[in-house]
């Protein structure tokens, strides 16, 4: 027994008693005549104070730890005669009888403070150090409290936690594999799931009903900033549902998680369809904390001899409402906001309704005032508002505006971090094309079921038909996205012709999910959570990389362990591997 | 909605309720007038009436809906009128009113039942039908439930759950890794964990005190039976703790999965050094729910001209207590099985304690009844006794005894499945020499610390330096074990030194963790429970297949999803792989 409290749990009540503390050195403090040390451990802080005349060697001792040093100490409560009231121990102070060093500490490369004068690679390499901070532990306990509180909500609601396995089989459709290979079965490889989704759907078959997993899953992709390779998931599933109840279910289960950690109740969750996201705001995860829906102008700008406009087969604009009195200089950084290769316009028109009445725009020899305010009415612009205008192909310029509009709300400081505005998008198009192959993609996953009516269009006009699938959004974050599956094996089979999987290759990856739904698969649907994502959202930040113990950087590198890395001569020959431009 | 009750709630309570239930057909039996559907789901089996009076064409189609089946019935509950007292729902049946074919089923391989007639094989490659049979079912929500209850458990005791990585880095020490090629860092690989040790140290060093982790651990070992390439730990690890620490809360954890799931109440943990283990029970891991102690007979049983004994470094009984009526036949199987190469004795002696006072034995021509009676003293053997006795090297023999007491216990019933003998086993050796290559092995690994004292061994004679090593031990089956870990960098240094790593290896493997020592490390310690064991020990079985819901066969194939495989063309060329003996 190294103690008999721990640092953060001493009070005034306490006086008198003899305890035992041990923890790091936050901090030493040495007055002349005494000297003060802030013991630190996960629950607290701690004061410790050694006094040169009561005992002069232990008093030297002390000044000799240095920060960072774990050290023992026992001594007596006492009711300190200055208090620091922003301590939770602030009341006590205690006065030491004993020191033991139990490990000595070199001057660490960063500060172990909230704000740290640390870089991202440094702190990277030594994340043991960098998780000693404040935020990360404050950020690690949340982390632990929503994973424990999900576990807590789906079992009382009948949710059993099943664990699949990590290693599995390769499936070329979507994102790309992490394949381990094997040993015992030479040039064969295991790979590890980006979902356990035929899994959970196998258990539905199994008649598990209620399904979760708080799992980890892995994708080989090329790193954007804030994805991990690996990430982890809330994956559910549930036997005998309609949407409703996925959405009743799981809305009752984000709830929970921000009422029980951060003590938040949710707004009502809008429900949106698809198609309105992307009209209204762009996007098919809008952040509905604040509004300044996009305005399809295109019908009331042409006809005004501005030949962009003219040509343009989209045009549409955002009210800033309040921005009027942007300068020049301002409206030229939104300019380079939207030109910047990720948005993609060509350039962006502004209108000013000044205060006094007046309209000054980018377009003026165009369109007369009294013109322009009839033609931009739908914005709905007031004296002080600025309207902001991007036209161009439909789909880029609606993703371009809904940027635009994220970025307005950034500098309107309209997306707080304590404001929580959840919502379903639902009615997504089973199918999108892409561009460069003609080729079908699931927009969801190819095991989702078309909305009820819809089932006929996959053969006839694929793109028409609407997904089961439906995502919930929250402050702009996609949170979690599911679908109702398909459980029969014609539609199942009608999909894969659609995504142009030949009747061998859906065998030969599928085959045992078609085959399970020979055998009485129940009607069945679910939903999986970014857990990261989501603990970096109830916490009110937007990297996530706060909310792993030991991430990875955007190259997909441990800095601290320093993998990926070269392996020994014998485990290649093992995996009867060699790499490619091996001439031996 | 696809139903209103599950199919195990309905009770006579409900008489005259509309409800509508879901699930699949148990078995249907067709009584001529009537039709009655066994309906079942994860929750009961709910007895449906059809009445071919009442409604012919329903009950038409009800005698169509095979066995598995998936469908939906709306009706009336009514009570029954020769009620089942087997079935918790069977006071009452459904009076069907509307029947729909959710999904129809082909007959399955095999009956779900639970007792099926499908083979090993055939019901891995159905997993998702054999997951449908009772047993199945019960085993998966009682690991949900342990898995829940540790949570609960170690979260109240302020443990924090925190995910480690699971791309890491391949260390050759110990168990041979899964490793994963890396596509963005040509030749380089991570490993998947063979557990979280580091990490969970290193979380130690970081301040999080206490921690905790269920989590997936990945050994790519030759399998023998009833082993998984992947399998589930609880991982555990506090800091500023002793032995005594560490053993309490976790006998405390033990002792409340125990309770909550299967409401027994484990009787008081015994402590037993490994040497005393091993001397009297043969194994590190003894069964304690029988006796049958191990007695050294080797200064006794000399000096009697008997050549074997003579000659035999170590002589050893065990007294099988009320078996001397065994045959001649019972005798030779035993003596067959001490003789199987995995168990090892070259022969064995038996000597018979009659009910008549009479002694018989293998060896009579070398001793005489009195003589024998008072060398076997010790075996307090009775009339009516049977003493085994092995002879050889000491520690093959103490384990082929180990072995043969625990077949005893099998023949005598002494390991009943709903008995529980739990014991820390304690004080194990810091190190085992390997024979073949003299080499010194971590007999836990190499982080662990010597007990209090024994330090300055591991230079001077590191196979006499024991461990402050435990293991919980319950019914012979190892649950956990672990260590108060090694803080400082000087001893990590001395043990590396002792297991013949070169510093150069030290500081590329385990770098990070020896520097991470330099910043101030607590002293820590923890534990690892094998979860699939600890899942099938508390339901009585001794197979961990049936706990996990796909499990791999013993050659570390899923047969169901026929893993592992072969990957893609480009999946090779991506990872900059090619096969040893490609030629091209």
């Amino acid at each position: 027994m190294f103690r008999t409290n721990n640092c953060g749990e001493l009070r005034s009540r306490n006086t008198g008693e003899k305890v035992t503390l041990a923890g790091w050195v936050k901090r030493s403090r040495n007055l002349g005549g005494m000297t003060f040390i802030d013991l630190r451990d996960r629950y607290g802080v701690t004061q410790i104070a050694f006094n040169m005349e009561v005992n002069a060697e232990l008093c030297e001792k002390a000044r000799k730890t240095g920060r960072e040093f774990v050290i023992q100490v026992s001594g007596e409560v006492m009711e300190r005669s200055s208090k620091n009231k922003d301590l939770p121990t602030g009341d006590i102070e205690i006065k030491a009888e004993s020191l033991e060093i139990l490990s000595a500490s070199e001057t660490p490369p960063f500060t172990i403070e909230n704000d740290t004068d640390g870089g991202e690679e440094l702190r990277m390499k030594y994340r043991y150090l960098d998780l000693r901070r404040d935020p990360l532990q404050r950020s690690l306990a949340l982390r632990h409290k929503l994973a424990l509180e999900t576990r807590k909500f789906l079992d009382e609601q009948g949710f059993l936690e099943i664990e699949t396995p990590y290693l599995i089989k390769s499936t070329p459709e979507g994102a790309r594999d992490f394949v381990v290979p094997s040993r015992m079965h030479e040039n064969q490889f295991y790979a590890l799931p980006q979902s356990p989704q035929i899994f959970k759907q196998l258990l539905m078959v199994s008649g598990y009903d209620k399904y979760f997993q708080i799992v980890r899953c892995f994708r080989d992709e090329d790193l954007r900033a804030d994805r991990q390779p690996e990430f982890t998931q809330i994956d559910c599933e549930m036997s005998f549902v309609e949407r409703e109840d996925v959405l009743q279910t799981f809305e009752k289960l984000a709830r929970h998680l921000l009422s029980s950690t951060i003590e938040v109740e949710l707004p009502e969750f809008k429900r949106m369809p698809y198609a309105e996201a992307m009209e209204k705001y762009g996007s098919d995860k809008p952040d509905l904390r604040f509004n300044m829906p996009i305005h399809d102008l295109t019908s009331e700008m042409k006809g005004a001899d501005f030949k962009v406009f003219d040509n343009a087969p989209y045009i549409a604009g955002i009210n800033a409402s309040g921005c009027a009195g942007y300068s020049r200089k301002d409206l030229d950084k939104l300019t380079d906001f939207v030109k910047r290769p990720q948005i993609g316009a060509k350039g962006m028109v502004w209108v000013k309704y000044n205060e006094d009445g007046s309209i000054k725009s980018a377009i003026d020899k165009f369109y007369g005032q009294d013109d322009l305010r009839e033609r931009l009415a739908k914005t709905n612009a007031q004296p002080g508002d600025l309207v902001l205008i991007l036209s161009g192909d439909k789909k880029p310029m609606q993703k371009a505006l809904g940027e635009l509009r994220l970025e307005m709300g950034n500098r309107l400081n309209l997306r707080k971090p304590d404001d929580f505005a959840p919502l379903w998008v639902v009615d997504f198009p089973m199918f999108e094309r892409d561009d460069e192959t003609g080729q079908l993609h699931a927009m969801h996953h190819p095991f989702t079921s078309p909305v009820a009516g819809h089932e006929s269009l996959l053969r006839s006009e694929p793109e028409k038909a609407l997904a089961n699938a439906y995502d919930m959004v929250i402050n702009g974050v996609e949170i979690g996205g599911g679908s109702i599956r398909i459980h029969d094996r014609d539609t199942q089979k009608t999909v894969f012709e659609a995504l142009n999987f030949t009747d061998d290759e859906a065998q030969k990856q599928f085959g045992f999910l078609m085959d399970a739904f020979k055998y009485g698969a129940p009607p069945h649907g679910g939903i999986a959570f970014g857990f990261d994502r989501l603990a970096a959202l109830t916490a009110g930040k937007d990297s996530i990389r706060d909310f792993i113990a030991f991430p990875k950087n955007n190259a997909g590198r441990d800095l601290m362990i320093d993998s990926p890395a070269t392996i020994a001569h014998e485990q290649w020959n093992e995996l009867r591997l060699k790499p490619i431009d091996d001439e031996k």
